[in-house]
């Protein structure tokens, strides 16, 4: 399941990025991933003081954004990167890896992330293309814009052919790391968010306790 | 989880039942398990034809009864079986078998079910104990009221002292195996049932999703 | 995952079909569902024996066709059913129910199937629109073509503002219940098919292997 | 499954804590929980030291009993909390939430309990009643007496009519999670504990690697 | 795991089996699998009466003996097929198909079966030769010995390069399909036949409450 | 599965660990299994520096072998210990255990380890027999080999009847803690190192799709 917020960065937390973006040392993206020839693209150089601060701006959204905190129900998110393409760059059909080397123990990717920073107008191409089987999703957001969807998928940045692409990405660890299962928990936290109040209390019991032993049963 | 109705069998199905079992030919419950020694007691004989029409209406009962379908979920269900304990009989703690031989494919017991037929003021003793653990249950229906129980619990039937203990057992088969994931699913079935058309549609609809889900997942 | 693939009927299907149609009795397709207030489309009789006629050609498809059968690893199909959307009906979002009452034991809709028979510029509107969290696909395919998708979906018909929208709609229960678990058999299917036979032996070996495995562990 | 036992704090403890509970600083025990409108206790201040003292020997009990703890497996114990409920004092039925915020990580609560202080005989109601679908649980225990229960179940204390109800709880993560996975280990570890040095060592080997592996196939 | 059970068929069996097998009508095995190059053998054309007669004779064996049925658990078991190997016939490394079409549903393969019926003095190589990774398991059984093994493992048969190599082949579908699971209930229940009746009761009655709710648990 | 791999300690690492093992003090080890009067070895004292200097060698060949990590896919690995079987002594059937206690969490032995020492010519017996129901491997390295087996297995020590065993052991937690689950992404790794460079980008691709969902799926 996806799930795409709009002014997940406030404008003014854009304006900053953009402004940072312009100082951040950006090196050759294939560096976390030398042999795929697919991968063409530039990334902030994560021992960059100016790089760092932009990541903290995304992920204190991520930390604070009460929709998508119940959406990926966060175990362990990894610092957002950003990345820029321009004219040319792009990013080949792939799977994102199971297990990202960040510490003592890795992070398992169940969850990927991208945050738009430009305005869609001013670059041509560079979608979010999300393939699932023969059909696809073409997502470019606006400044801002927050799309949250299943590290199982196989995805792709198409050709940037004008204009820059900035944008952070991250990995999130879910306690929760099945997407169907995230999904039906998700769905009935937003039933009992939505209605609870209006039912009787004890069928608000009920749903809470459906709720409770889906999250013990599918937690890993 | 457990489910106790009263008035599962009618007055008059009741009636039927324990004038019929009077003419029953009883036999040695231990013919389908002669090595339990803590098994005392006497089961109808499938093959008498009197037998069989005391076992459709419980089956009859079973089939027609909107709740405990809903709480069964039924794949396949076994002929009950009336069964006689009078003064000095009991069945010791035992386990359901899990497959039991009723035709080409065995039945897997996931629920277990007894109907009471007799006023349990009639008879001292013959209490359904059911062992959790360091706790139990203690049941002793109303002429009628069935008692449904998951078949991976230990019980047994506590020494009758006095009297004659008639009841009907049988077997059931879930198309949701797992007792926990068929109670979730009840418990959903029922918040549904009784605040499905006080919700906005757009939530019922949601948590219909998450029920049809759950059953594709579970079901065996 | 979705699969779509063209020319699933032929041109002559597609034409014996929409000729059969035109005699076949519809009726009003809550008869299915007379509780859901957003289904308002019609249904061929399934008595009818020209509706019958018509659904003989689709089920004939499924059966043949290799693609289809490799990606739903079919072990029922119900009997495709013509649907018959004029201008005014929809289907609002729903999910299929999860198990069909086709015969003794229920078909579990594990895959959903929509054939489209009318040539798309022939009618507004009536796309089958698939939700997926807050991203959705829009399907409105040509004469013949069919597409496959989970059964756990949320989807809708668009409603038909002008023309008339013809389809047969089907489900399948499938040997690998869960989409996930089927998606990866089916990828390593399609690498073995595209790439086994400039494999190593031993590797390709290793590799049904594989396939062999995943089958048996995930078939319910 | 449930495990009570007596004498779980020595009569010894009993007299400590009762005596410390006479001077600890109980607050509202919605604080945890401030939308309940069903919940009307007590709770010890978390930050009071006479408190703290108060839990140490709770806990000290929890780590030292070999047959509670071969009952929940522990892998991360919550600190005990007392609780005091007054005349006109309950907590309505509920589920203990999934996750509690204790640490970095939080603890999954898959094994509630509660240590009962108080003389049953010095208050009037204050069970703690389960409920199992129609059937419930009435548990009031002796001083000293623990009683271990699966987080899954809905439960409640019953409304206190008279005197004073002290009891700890707390909430254990298991190393095996689910209910009945952990049910099984622990009756085939009675056996071999019971039995084992009784059988021939092939067999008593063949226990304990039955033993071993389930372990291994349902920690998590 | 494995089981291996000497004089399986009788002798009188074995001869009956040798006598038939000389007036079968043998064809290419590679009939049921054509693209496999490393097949090399003759298999019973199953039409012909005196194969069928042959594996009638290992099918009952199959179904009277105690032990292969507790090892297999048996749901459906495929009707043997005699297959023989003379000088320069082999059949390389492979993995049995997980789904044998014998019927209207397919067989899943569990458990693979081969029954030895030359003497292994009278022929050269034709070792059944499983594979585990870097280790190898040789089996060539005397006459009237059976050999059960998953179906999820890699084997070969050696190159025979003098003499006759004649033996049953079958397949098996469990009612409990994973091979670590029916060996974790297997071994219980070997324990329980073992020191069932030196234990106390309670005791055994526990151990048969675990085998069932495994039992329960893993059929599929 | 096996994994045996020649000269995982290269010779001089051989050396030096021989040349320690004779400053090593040995003690009874019996002193981590007090109970089982199978085990009859000696073990290298934890805190003897010599000891933990041999140790440090076996330790950093499990870090830096590529193959053998692909095949434990290692989330903890415990300090290897050298053992020490002299004529007379021997190690009976055994599971080990599935929790060690190595630190605050424990480590849950999924796989085990043997590297051997001595030239297998300078003693008799002391082979590792791995039992897989009726079959059994024998396994006895040269210098400097190590066999990886699961942690599953029934296995044993066959008494030294002259000269010496050393050998070092260990327990590896996997990422990956079921056998079957490692078995198959190990497979599906090699097929993609083996013919990876060789495949259509877009088949390498979705290769690399399965693998890393099979980690996201299994991982634990």
């Amino acid at each position: 399941m996806f799930l795409q917020i709009d002014n997940f960065l406030s404008p003014a937390e854009v304006s900053t990025v953009a402004a940072l973006a312009r100082q951040v040392r950006f090196v050759d993206g294939r560096r976390s991933n030398p042999h795929n020839t697919t991968k063409l693209n530039t990334t902030a150089d994560p021992t960059d003081p100016v790089a760092q601060q932009a990541s903290q701006i995304a992920l204190a959204a991520l930390q604070r954004n009460e929709q998508a905190r119940g959406f990926v129900m966060p175990k362990l998110i990894a610092m957002p990167t950003l990345c820029r393409y321009v004219a040319g760059m792009r990013y080949g059909v792939h799977t994102d890896v199971a297990f990202l080397p960040i510490g003592p123990q890795p992070l398992r990717s169940d969850i990927s992330c991208t945050i738009f920073i430009n305005d869609p107008a001013t670059y041509q191409g560079g979608e979010l293309v999300i393939h699932l089987g023969t059909e696809t999703l073409h997502i470019k957001g606006k400044p801002g814009t927050v799309i949250l969807y299943p590290s199982t998928t196989l995805h792709e940045v198409a050709p940037v052919t004008a204009g820059e692409r900035l944008v952070f990405i991250t990995f999130i660890e879910s306690q929760i790391p099945d997407q169907m299962h995230r999904e039906l928990i998700y769905t009935l936290d937003e039933v009992r968010a939505l209605e609870g109040l209006k039912m009787d209390w004890n069928n608000r019991t009920q749903l809470e306790y459906v709720i409770a032993n889906l999250q013990r049963m599918w937690s890993r």
